[in-house]
């Protein structure tokens, strides 16, 4: 068991402690854990947010541990040097194309939404968003038009392949749920999104279980916030799953609780909270860890289906909560370690 | 006073009829209503959602009053025949480049929203949408690539002078309102973001009264979850702002109250409620036409800078609320025409 744990800017190295220790509380056999640097830290040191060095980290495990990238001073680099380049770079580098961001609401939490109470409780919802495509990684640039007018532009694509490869999962996905598949796209105006639609429909053949619908991504921003019970499986693209999922994370309520899975083809995935760097505050001691703790559960069990540690880190997190053991995201007094102790206690 | 009335499909023509007869009841001198086919009605009738003939009536007229387009059974057609492109035609060709969508609680109405009231009742913002540009109107298409595979594709982008002219009205706005602008965009990802940026903040020299911020799009999509009352004016592209300015609608529980309205440099402009043709409602009676009403009175304040008669309307939509006359949407039994009486009386 070899794991790459890049733990990046602001409180990623603190969270990603606390996720180490409950790591090794397991005594899990032969688990071997390798540090590099990403994000403004690894600009700083080698002037490159992602360096070979670290790339070569990851090629060497079977999954990556992250905790979060970005910093105050780094808007002002050029594109390619800024921190967030570390984890663009790790998706399509390492194939990691399948990004799932289940959103529950857990027990007990119903009141940290700003959704009324009954409306999130029944909350419990997969985004299984595409990472390696889309307008993120089409050719982009700035050119001049003939006129001297400067004109932005980056181009937006998904081949046939790219779209059948995360419907499958998806579909997949629905099918160890409630067999429900909503696939969100623009397909009124865009022809990728045509496509994108044009091909979910025919991998749902491969799956005659599973019951899919279409929504255009409009109406499903406007679905999460009326009804966000309906959803099951969510599949979408890079750039409306950006949008969609950070949506829905935000209607649980509790963004400290929330992990997330980057897959590859095979077992190989990365794994961190989906909450950013907070640089402001960074090195107090002030961070949720149960975020990435629960990173490392989904990291068990998706690149080691090791289900049975990965239910145990989960129901020591669950017992934590129970117990009172709250951080200030969620409206308790409780520091990064003292998290990370009650977890490992529960344990 | 020449003034286009496009009713559309679905709810359309019945919503419509109730925003003439209180435009009529104003007893305006000179007032001329033009009637002209738009969407899958257009299409039945003429092969065309758009056809020359409504684009001429809009031409000659000084502002459109629009219903709504959209009907089940028109998914089938080539996308250039659908009806929503009756609505990207006009647009286009009429050079409607801004859409104003204010989204603002109506008070005694806080409890139709999912969000708690006290995060509701803070709801007044005003989202400035470009409409002329970015994905939607760039080159487009399904290629087949070397390998055989199809790949869908749509080309995004912006040319500064696009910018600067959206810049400038949200920037209007905002000084008529309270003086904070938040520009929302994709910079860290995409170049026609980072010149979407660069532009915004070129302009904001002109107008040194307004504090002017900036923030991702998915960062935004949460944010109005969070703390939609933090938000004066959002200005943003045409994809981002169609997602966002769907979700903020629905942040105000009544969207069968919104109207909106796409203007063209100088006074002309198109008016409509944010609602859509609800095809399942269609011919019953049952369709709430106070949006369309207030689009009218949109329509009289943007286009005629009938301030006075606009604010009567909007005065009369608020009398009748209080009491108690709600259609179906907003929890009550009033039908259509019954709210259009009770909004003639209260004029
Ligand atoms: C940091 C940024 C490039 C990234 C993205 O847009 O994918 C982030 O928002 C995410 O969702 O992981
Ligand atoms: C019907 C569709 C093309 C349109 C858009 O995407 O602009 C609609 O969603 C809107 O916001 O007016």
């Amino acid at each position: 068991m070899r794991i790459a744990v890049f733990a990046g800017d602001g409180i990623g190295p603190e969270v990603t402690q606390q996720a180490v220790r409950v790591l090794e509380a397991l005594a899990l056999p032969g688990l071997e854990l390798v540090e590099g640097d990403v994000g403004a830290a690894a600009y700083r040191k080698h002037g490159h947010p992602l360096p070979a060095e670290t790339l070569a980290i990851a090629r060497s495990c079977d999954a990556i541990l992250f905790g979060a990238v970005g910093d105050f001073d780094c808007d002002g680099l050029e594109r390619h040097l800024r921190p967030e380049q570390a984890i663009l770079g790790l998706r399509k580098e390492l194939g990691l194309f399948a990004n799932l961001r289940p959103a529950t609401v857990f027990k007990g939490l119903e009141d940290l939404t700003t959704l009324r109470p009954e409306v999130a409780a029944k909350i419990d919802l997969l985004i299984v968003r595409e990472l390696n495509g889309d307008v993120y990684f089409g050719e982009k640039g700035v050119r001049i038009l003939e006129d001297g007018r400067r004109q932005g532009y980056d181009i937006m694509s998904y081949a046939e392949d790219e779209v059948r490869r995360i419907a499958r999962t998806a579909f997949t996905a629905a099918m160890g749920r409630h067999k429900r598949l909503c696939s969100v796209d623009k397909a009124n105006v865009l022809e990728t999104s045509q496509l994108w639609r044009d091909v979910v429909i025919e991998v749902s053949a491969e799956f005659p279980e599973v019951h899919l619908s279409h929504m255009y991504v409009d109406n499903a921003a406007m679905q999460l916030v009326k009804n966000p019970g309906q959803f099951d499986v969510i599949v979408t693209g890079n750039l409306f799953g950006d949008i969609l999922s950070d949506q829905a994370s935000m209607c649980v309520g509790s963004i400290g609780l929330l992990a997330s899975a980057s897959l590859a083809e095979g077992t190989y995935g990365l794994y961190e909270p989906i909450h950013g760097s907070a640089p402001d505050i960074a090195g107090k001691g002030l961070a949720n860890p149960m975020a990435t703790i629960l990173s490392a559960a989904m990291l068990l069990r998706h690149s080691y289906q090791m289900e049975a540690e990965a239910s145990r880190i989960e129901a020591a997190v669950s017992k934590a909560l129970a117990q009172g053991v709250r951080g200030g995201d969620l409206g308790g007094t409780a520091g990064t370690r003292e998290i990370g102790d009650a977890v490992v206690a529960a344990l």
